[in-house]
């Protein structure tokens, strides 16, 4: 057994992965030094070893780490000295792996490695425990905002009901330069490349997928609920086009990319779409690479945080404060996860929206009597109906519906799709009432 | 000495004072019992005992709770089996000597007490430390958000550069209905009253001294930093007029009554007086009895937190947050605060803004160049001159300056007001870029 590191040591720190995330660790604890130092006095954080294939990822000004450097995780994981692991390679394995072992091994573990999290947190959660070692990951949800220990350390009173929130940078980028610019989606893509505001393969955060493993660790903290992911919708901003960001904003809303999470009687609707919200809504206006994160809790009121999403230094420094966390609670391990309760999602088809749906007609009397009465046989109806563009043989017409079942307007628009007078269906986006 | 209370047993609480806040905690520890027994299993939270003078204002469906009346505080202090003080009288005296008397009887205490933390909060951390005992107020900053816990717990990896804020939701209530509405402040004052966003006695709200402790507090723990409260300038919002509001408007900016805190080399700059910020931002658009906080921590972006600033549940559940809080750690005294720096509050006069200056003069050739030559002579020079309203005998000019230095502009002003040409300073308004 690894014995107890007292007060008045080191607390020495392996980091495996120097990708940006690595790289602004290693710069806050250096120009922090001192400051960090007086909050977890009389320990001190030392790193004592860096795994990475290449050494040159150091910042020339901080050369005294690159005496630290090993292409070996194995020798780092298994030096009896470290005390925490800071996991930043991303990706599932060997990721997940490292993790185990080193918690295995008696160490700490923080990460930002949101797709381990949403795959194996519950089974890696589980061998923390088992260890009473530190399994953390502020760092893996919405970098900047320390929504993790809002959610865990102070909002601990009173029961989270909903949760709204705008979890990718990059799609947040996108949309919301499509809106101010009247731009393409590939075109504002390109441009986001170029900024370094996306990734050079963006498909993980277009698709909706890196929102939909946030979400998932964030509803899995805020209710406390052991869930299974692949049971979450999840969809991107791939086909969004101007033309229904336009339309939308002429009737007062913002279309942005949004992770729902709120208790619905047994279960729990999780889900990740894009949506129209009100432009006068807080969120609307978080634009950006900014992420924003709407709390509800009834009588409690709205709490909202926002704040960069992504980035060395933001996601860096919720990296180093879980670091003094742990620090600060070195001798006494307090498991924050110990009541997770089996919940159901919801399934998305019985999920209840507003709904816009922008639908190609030929432009002929008797057009909205059939299709209208396509979604009145299935239980939706409409809060409003407005021609776009000019009259011509091929029109749009914008519907507004009211609260509707996923399922039901899904099947109206099956059936609508099949009729003579209807060219396509242009779009279909949710409206989220906030 | 007291004994330690180990796991499995109760933590036993003593309320002092029963107002809103009070019931508001009574109301949580009730409805929540068994969300927040799992949190803090195998420990039980109860209240042993609750000094008010009124029994009345339990809430009938806690009857239960009635039995626990006292109205001597000094029972409740020299109980030996009560752990937690809840502080919620308000005002100094005698709330401070309870809480000395609390701590050096080796309890806990919690409180939403601004006035005390603001006037002799050091010296009752000292006591704390000295006894090992928390001292936890997360309350007694704008409610609902738990920004002490941010700034402890999660930010605590880089410095913080600064906080504009929002910090007393009264004030926000009427300036936002004056926006709206173009109502008189003393309207919208008498309005908020009948809703209940109003004290009776709204002074210490609308003359900023509410936000001054609450800004007080902030910087304290955010900068860790030794100030004297009585070196910080404040100011409220009692001589706002709509027609200011909607001048400024016109001007794309929204009066909001700001709390401002910054590293100024060796000094802090902090202050508290109503500004015109650009409408555009995040901040003016947190309106009603919200507060909002922005922090900005250089290359970590900008942070905005917004929630109830007040509020029965708001405040109440902050103040059950901080009893669970010190159950997670009952055996485990961590002290947070144990590195203030002494710090010099900048001389008001020393800061710098840019202004907005309503001036009413008679209108005739000349007035101008006479204006800006004064100012000119003080170093302040102008961004923008409007003339307002209809030309007539009397008109208002509006300025907007550069930044300037506080005292210069004073003087200018000074000076101003003795030329032959000018009928009054109609209003002054500092303008905050942020």
């Amino acid at each position: 057994m690894k014995k107890q590191n007292t007060q008045n040591h080191n607390i020495n720190i392996g980091i495996i992965g120097l990708g940006t995330v690595g790289q602004g660790v290693i710069q806050i604890l250096e120009e922090n030094k001192d400051f960090i130092g007086k909050k977890i006095y009389p320990q001190q954080l030392k790193v004592k070893k860096i795994v990475d294939k290449d050494i040159n990822k150091i910042p020339p000004s901080y050369v005294q780490y690159s005496e630290l450097f090993t292409n070996s995780a194995e020798e780092v994981l298994n030096d009896p000295e470290i005390d925490i692991i800071v996991e930043l390679i991303g990706g599932f394995e060997p990721a997940k792996s490292y993790i185990i072992q080193a918690l295995q091994s008696r160490k700490h573990v923080v990460t930002a490695n949101k797709e381990v999290i949403a795959r194996a947190g519950y089974e890696i959660l589980d061998i923390a425990k088992k260890n009473k070692r530190y399994f953390l990951f502020e760092a893996s949800v919405a970098s900047a905002i320390p929504i993790i220990g809002a959610v865990t350390r102070s909002l601990t009173s009173y029961k989270l009901k909903e949760i709204v929130a705008i979890l990718n940078g990059t799609t947040n980028y996108i949309l919301s330069k499509m809106s101010e610019e009247g731009k393409d989606f590939k075109e504002i893509l390109k441009e986001a490349q170029d900024k370094g505001y996306a990734e050079s393969d963006p498909a993980k955060d277009i698709n909706g997928f890196d929102t939909f493993n946030k979400i998932f660790i964030l509803s899995t903290i805020a209710f406390r609920a052991k869930i299974d992911p692949r049971q979450i919708y999840y969809e991107g901003i791939e086909d969004i086009s101007p033309l229904d960001i336009q339309y939308g904003k002429e009737l007062g809303y913002t279309l942005k990319l949004l992770a729902l999470a709120k208790e619905d009687n047994h279960y729990l609707d999780i889900r990740v779409h894009p949506a129209f919200i009100s432009s006068r809504h807080t969120l609307a206006n978080i634009n950006g690479v900014y992420n924003g994160i709407l709390l509800c809790g009834e009588d409690f009121g709205d709490l909202t945080f926002s704040g960069l999403g992504a980035g060395s230094l933001p996601a860096g420094s919720m990296v180093v404060s879980d670091i003094i966390e742990i620090a600060n609670n070195f001798n006494h391990y307090h498991n924050y996860y110990n009541c997770f309760q089996k919940k159901e999602i919801k399934n998305f088809l019985e999920t209840k929206s507003s709904f816009y749906l922008r639908i190609r007609v030929k432009d002929r009397p008797g057009v909205l009597a059939e299709i209208a009465s396509s979604f009145a046989r299935n239980q939706v109806s409409f809060a409003s109906v407005i021609q776009k563009g000019e009259a011509g043989e091929i029109v749009d017409i914008v519907f507004l519906t009211h609260l509707a079942r996923e399922g039901s307007v899904q099947k109206a628009l099956r059936e609508v799709t099949n009729l003579d007078c209807v060219e396509n269906i242009g779009k279909v986006i949710r409206v989220v009432q906030i």
